[in-house]
């Protein structure tokens, strides 16, 4: 941020009286831009089927991470709700009509200022494909995951969660969950 | 937002190619400007003693507002965790040490663009003091929350969700659970 988003005047960063912190403030109208988190909402689409369980995934045709698998997900936008923007994404990136169930994992990513959540979510038909942002749509079994060709940790992790969960539902061991956790990025990596 | 906070020029409300809502634009050097909600993380910080269950609620000294009773809370930060913010808010406006448990409640307020969390929370000494956006700090048990008080219905309904699990927990009857709830705006009140 170089100038005031309200008066095109420079800004500058300075901690505010009475804050704590440096933020972005116009020296002409005063104007405190502050700058906050945002978040990124998706879904577990799964379909059932002669016991078995697939997960739907999405290869991304957008940077970063182009050609990685990935759940549907995406920014969060005004006016919506998390679980609407969850139904959007899906429906957005996969084509894929779904059913919401519950908020099932929710994951800080501090480098990046971002906060991930994902929904599980039943597909109502196999009706899918690839929305603009994705070069491919399809289901995996549980042996199929491409956990090497992963786009981001909490999509790794999220369905790691997810599997756990299954298994314990199939041996009538507990119900899904609400999981979270922190992704924290390692020095030697250069993305997360 | 008026002008582009990287190049000054007055930015334009349109649809970029491959999106499907407006966006602010900048008609010379194409910056896109998003816009996405935020996140007020806060906690519900709890004393028990002689069987008995207290709150910690915060008087608002700031707008809006100003007055009501509100859980600690506030706007989620770059470079944090949910859960940091929720201790950090905490301290800053109650002066309160928690040990912070589980994410209990995420209410969607979407006319505000605001997604609020509250963690379960318990308080590690009774060394509170209202912090610069408190006018006054107390505990209140369940009889004396002041109900027509409150400062926002995602208080409110917090609470309700808290009293109802905490008195389960004490009929032995389950364990605190994870709600979500959105806050739908009535057209006859001028805010939320």
């Amino acid at each position: 941020m170089k100038f005031c988003s309200e008066c095109a005047h420079p800004v500058e960063l300075l901690v505010p009286e009475g804050d704590n912190r440096p933020r972005y403030v116009c020296a002409q109208c005063a104007t405190i831009h502050y700058q906050n988190p945002k978040m990124v909402i998706g879904s577990i689409p799964i379909w059932e089927e002669a016991g078995e369980v697939a997960v739907l995934l999405c290869r991304r045709a957008i940077e970063p991470r182009y050609g990685k698998w990935t759940l549907p997900g995406g920014f969060m936008e005004n006016n919506e709700t998390t679980w609407a923007a969850a139904i959007r994404e899906t429906q957005e990136e996969s084509g894929a009509d779904v059913e919401l169930r519950t908020l099932f994992a929710l994951l800080n990513v501090p480098q990046v200022h971002q906060v991930h959540m994902f929904y599980l979510a039943r597909l109502k038909n196999l009706d899918f494909c690839a929305g603009e942002e994705s070069l491919e749509v399809r289901l995996f079994n549980h042996a199929d995951i491409p956990w090497d060709e992963l786009a981001f940790p909490t999509i790794r992790k999220t369905l790691k969660f997810f599997f756990e969960d299954y298994a314990k539902v199939q041996a009538g061991d507990g119900d899904y969950g609400f999981h979270t956790h922190d992704i924290i990025k390692r020095q030697n990596r250069p993305d997360f």
